[in-house]
């Protein structure tokens, strides 16, 4: 017999079943709002009875309410059920290289806190774990309706270990097992994930313009990331470690990177590569005492004040970003590709060399039939994406969230 | 509502549910063998009377059978169920720019028959088409059994238009529509699929040393072509045109390519790449009349007899073909990478080149969790991922091949 394909009992089935029923309906609910128990049925192709069964429990559990009357099919009035949103909290967390925020969202997606924590350096990296412990245990003692905290760090993050295995230009974060230091540690349970990866679900849970199962975000911040949904469904990789654009080389004769490959496209147009660009060309006024981020927003402010070396260098940068697109096309053929994260605020100069490149380099069918755009979720909610690994969690499998009686 | 749920009727719904576990049945019985009604109830967790009933139906049409006794659990004796594996064939048909193949399989993987078409020139595309209508025709006169076609071809392959986008060194199939030319002409359904998506399937159905969900098949014959499967099911993107990692650009400075990217790997480890360059620095006596896998195999055996000059082009290639798996890695973090085709046929020499770069360039952690191989599959299978598409669409969908009663 096939290793691959373990015996489950019986009953180990019937409750895999039941969960993925309630995860159906919560989904449901998620996706549409206030909804009647025949409406659900129907599309999950439920009996009756089964429907009200499930949908009891997940009332008494708390993840569900009834709210009213509603107008159902053939104009027949039938009580509505909706997700218990602004009562089931979770906290988000974003590590970048140097910036760190923790957010507190509800289930729709609403930002109810954001807190930016002191700028990390390689030295204060220990001290901002024990802030962020402190801070998440502030949070929930505060609000008992937080359910899970979600975490996006930056790729390639190997899964099962909790460590990344690359941060360049920051190698400190390197030795952090995120499991170590924050599973177990609080009442709730903690999900962590690739950043980019954790930002493609934030566009697929909270954009309500995005209808679209093939959706690529392209995360170029301090790092780039690349999160791929294909049919509705994460690319994830064996290790966890997929989507890893940022070490893809776009030149193997070019810049040594410290993942060991060669002309990672990480390394000219990241926002750690814009920075030392603008150093190197004396772009900025005072940016070696900036940040990554500042510097990359005062270039950007530069060139829209009409600098011509600025422009340049967005124009040059937009270019690389174009080539990482040009990739995405032949490696994942999404149908849209979202920019997002601090290369983002560019803009519209950006996005223009991103498309020039694209229609000199793309195959023109894949060209045609992929929208890139930048992202249009707000600027805050760059932990977003951390919020949308721990709703997603909570979607898929709710018992291991609340007592559902079964 | 959100458009992407259309809601189907409960009827609808239940046809789909017979029909799903028709095909878990179905795929249990393909990947395990003669196995008893109560073992795969207990798997897929259906009643005793719905497998009794499923499995009736299932006999009728002729797809399975009883096998006589079997030493069921608990030393207990009971009816054994197989697939009718002598009685359903198929045909798998192999499309690379000058070679054609045409093969029967039965259902276990074995290869009735084969025939490869004359050498295809541009010129010549119509008339191969012609031949290959025929074939197939003459194929199905003679064999009742054949229940399905299933065609690999390059890639990028738009799957809803049924064109290849690109065919570098070989733009004439360009212009073939496989779905015009080929679907609704014989009495059986036809299936086509990009090559090394075909070749990917046919290691994950027919290898049975793999057991591994995490697989990418790496096709470098006359075009390059990459098939992954993430957790079971191959990554296929919007148009169907997804890991086309032929025209990712290893050198955005590089040689430029017919698809109108610069740099592409295809552009430097194809065997049209590489009879290139055997003519170019005049290695291979005749290479000026023989076709890319004549001229490729010649190279490799004058490498294996020592000569030094072949060695270091195959030494040259296995670097490329190195950077692609690197490449890989990053995009898609496969437990395996199996490399095939023409090019696989240099051998050892050509993978301790590929393993010198990886170890050189690949991220550690990447490196340790993922094999390198030769495909182990014999060559003549080249057809066999046309082969693996047909019976992948039988074991989803038997009721589109078979008239089962519901």
């Amino acid at each position: 017999m096939d290793a691959r394909h373990a015996i489950p009992s019986p009953s180990a089935s019937q409750a895999a079943m039941s969960e993925s029923n309630r995860s159906h309906i919560l989904d449901y609910l998620f996706r549409h709002g206030v909804s009647s128990r025949a409406e659900i049925a129907q599309v999950l192709a439920l009996t009756p009875a089964a429907i009200t069964k499930i949908t009891a429990r997940l009332i008494d559990a708390g993840i569900i309410r009834e709210t009213g009357d509603i107008e159902g099919r053939k104009k027949r009035r039938s009580i509505g059920l909706s997700l218990a949103n602004d009562t089931i909290h979770v906290i988000g967390v974003k590590f970048a290289r140097s910036i760190v925020q923790i957010a507190v969202f509800d289930l729709a997606g609403t930002q109810l806190s954001l807190q930016t924590l002191p700028p990390v350096t390689e030295r204060t990296i220990r001290t901002t774990l024990d802030q962020i412990r402190t801070g998440i245990q502030h949070l929930l003692d505060e609000d008992r309706h937080i359910i899970a905290v979600g975490m996006a760090v930056p790729g390639p993050y190997l899964r099962d270990v909790g460590r990344t295995a690359v941060v360049s230009s920051m190698e400190g974060w390197r030795k952090v097992n995120f499991l170590h230091e924050f599973a177990q540690r609080f009442r709730v349970p903690v999900f962590v994930e690739q950043d980019a990866r954790a930002g493609a679900l934030a566009h697929y849970l909270f954009d309500r313009t995005n209808t679209c199962e093939y959706l690529a975000y392209y995360l170029i911040g301090e790092g780039l990331g690349l999160g791929v949904i294909e049919h509705g469904r994460l690319i994830d990789g064996a290790l966890g470690a997929a989507t890893e654009i940022g070490h893809v080389s776009i030149d193997v004769h070019g810049r040594p990177c410290e993942c060991g490959n060669v002309g990672c496209l990480e390394r000219y147009c990241s926002a750690v590569a814009i920075h030392q660009e603008i150093l190197t060309r004396g772009l900025v006024a005072g940016a070696d005492t900036m940040n990554h981020e500042e510097a990359c927003l005062a270039l950007f402010a530069a060139a829209d004040d009409g600098d011509r070396k600025a422009q340049e260098l967005v124009q040059e940068v937009g270019r690389y970003v174009g080539y990482g697109c040009v990739t995405i096309f032949n490696m994942f053929n999404p149908r849209r590709i979202v920019i997002g994260d601090i290369v983002s605020q560019a803009g519209p100069r950006l996005l223009r060399a991103v498309r020039e490149v694209v229609n000199e380099r793309a195959i023109p069918e894949l060209n045609d039939a992929t929208a890139i755009s930048l992202s249009e979720l707000s600027t805050d909610s760059a932990v977003s994406g951390g919020t949308a690994i721990a709703i997603t969690h909570f979607l898929e499998h709710p018992s291991t969230f609340f007592d559902v009686p079964s």
